[in-house]
């Protein structure tokens, strides 16, 4: 780090660093008008008396409006809400067309589907040189279990919530000498692929399937009717691939078909191929209420950009397909 | 959400939602004694001037000195502060013990090692109920790449941030009756773990290593000296064993031992096994080069969660090894 002279560009960069979450604030203007604006200045100042604060660039088009306003309502959003936060944080009109809007205690509009939300009486404003800070009174608050979206070094992020007894999946301290260890993503990679494909055991054990047999179905439950070769060029990066010989056997057991050269699942394969995808949703699901949805959500991010920066270069699986998994 | 009736408890949970950084804020006493906190109310107000705000409980037992101090220091705090947060959170004395201060622009101490520092100049002081909010004026600041630290519903919290152009694998729109999907995690976990194979490929080549005889090799580079019933515990769950004859290859190739009936790993398995996990490390370096340091450790952080809510029962690679890693 090296120290440096204070320039408005430098200084919103350091500022960034300070992780946030991102609301929406709203009030009504004198005439009826709702008026509201994304802020991530936000912050809890005090419980007893319950107050908040934000504040407001003094050039803001809605600085008037918050100014005369009596009541303001602070929605702290859900990381579902990031379009509207978008929404909020651009100059377009008609930023409230098609939101349903909550009755609240006062007139300011109330948004639903947020993670927290807070109705205000403006209780102070005090000048913050090229900003306004706006002090408010709790009126009414509501809270959801819905994840929040977070913000950070300019960019939306989400969480990933550190359990206060730490994680460690070793009983026994690791020794410092030992190069293999618990925290290589290599490792903690196979190990997590591994114990889902345990989960899944019950569902392949049912039709006999080979871990391979189970990587064509579900190719094949995505794009039905391709030949050998098309198939295992979505599954060789495996380091397996099927021959001949593997797809008789899935077409002796009656979940595909063979047309010509070209496999496709047959209706038992669809339900088998179905019944896979439940099991592994199951499985996701019970995650989900073990660890928490926001970061269930955090992990797929994070894999998606993983799986982008890794990628040798796979065929598009969901590309010009014919789709073979239509179900109503 | 319901909306209820203030009350701390849960206006404290509500405002839990909203995400934070954490900051270590420092002072210096009259008698020059250095004094410091833990605070999760920082914001930026205005960047000309550059103003930042606070606020500190009026019971605070610093807030004497705070009110009379004329300069402060803002930290934002990285992820790797997480136990100085701790230690600034808690009431014990000597909170800079053995901590190397920064010279800074004014005498308040300065911590190394954050994301972000702003060395302030208190500017005003507002009442905000039973806080008091300390605005200052920025006079020197500066900050680092390493990833911050953030809070949120009272848990210390990792971030996975969000590209604005989105992270989406298939080129094309997946449709909305196909029920596999990119979005499912069993898929991701499993494409994500044979990406990092496919990059582990030339390694294994070079001994001819099946992926079985890989995790064999692996688990005798942490546990040497055990039977194949032994090694097996630890690789079964991914649906793969060993049998003699896969051992012998390994002891032909010249990687693995056997004396009775305990494997362990010869000299120059244990080269092949370091060579491995070197290149395990430089594609884990390459994916932090990519995208964040931040983002790997809250995906490795992740996967721990996973792995130890979908345990199936494996016994602890790590507890009561021969360590067969040993290196200087």
């Amino acid at each position: 780090m090296s120290a440096t002279k204070p320039d408005p560009k430098a200084l919103r960069n350091a500022l960034g660093t300070f992780t946030t979450g991102v609301t929406i604030i709203t009030t009504r203007a004198s005439d009826g008008t709702p008026v509201g604006l994304t802020a991530n200045s936000f912050n809890s100042v005090s419980l007893e008396p319950p107050l908040v604060l934000w504040s407001l660039a003094k050039t803001a088009m809605s600085l008037p409006v918050f100014t005369e306003a009596e009541h303001w309502n602070v929605h702290v959003l859900s990381m579902d809400q990031q379009d509207l936060s978008n929404r909020f944080a651009s100059k377009g009109e008609d930023k409230f067309k098609d939101l349903a809007l909550d009755q609240g205690v006062t007139s300011a509009p109330l948004i639903g589907q947020c993670s927290a939300r807070f109705q205000c009486k403006t209780a102070f404003v005090h000048d913050g040189g090229d900003h306004i800070i706006f002090i408010g009174e709790v009126l009414d608050f509501d809270h959801s279990t819905l994840p929040p979206l977070a913000f950070q070094c300019g960019q939306y992020a989400l969480t990933a919530r550190k359990p206060w007894e730490g994680v460690q999946l070793s009983q026994s301290e690791e020794p410092l000498d030992c190069n293999y260890n618990e925290d290589l993503l290599g490792y903690l990679l196979g190990r997590a692929h591994f114990q889902m494909m345990q989960g899944m055991q019950k569902e392949l054990a049912r039709f006999d399937l080979s871990p391979a047999h189970f990587f064509a179905v579900s190719v094949l439950a995505i794009q039905g009717g391709i030949d050998l070769t098309s198939l295992n060029a979505h599954i060789e990066y495996t380091g397996q691939s099927l021959d001949e010989n593997q797809m008789a056997q899935l077409v002796h057991s009656g979940l595909v078909t063979c047309i010509g050269e070209k496999y496709a699942l047959t209706d038992k394969g669809h339900q088998a191929s179905l019944g896979q995808i439940a099991q592994a949703k199951a499985i996701e699901d019970d995650l989900v209420d073990e660890i928490g949805r926001g970061d269930v959500t955090a992990l797929k991010l994070l894999l998606k950009r993983l799986i982008r920066q890794t990628d040798p270069g796979l065929p598009d699986l969901w590309s010009d397909a014919v789709r073979g998994a239509k179900h109503d």
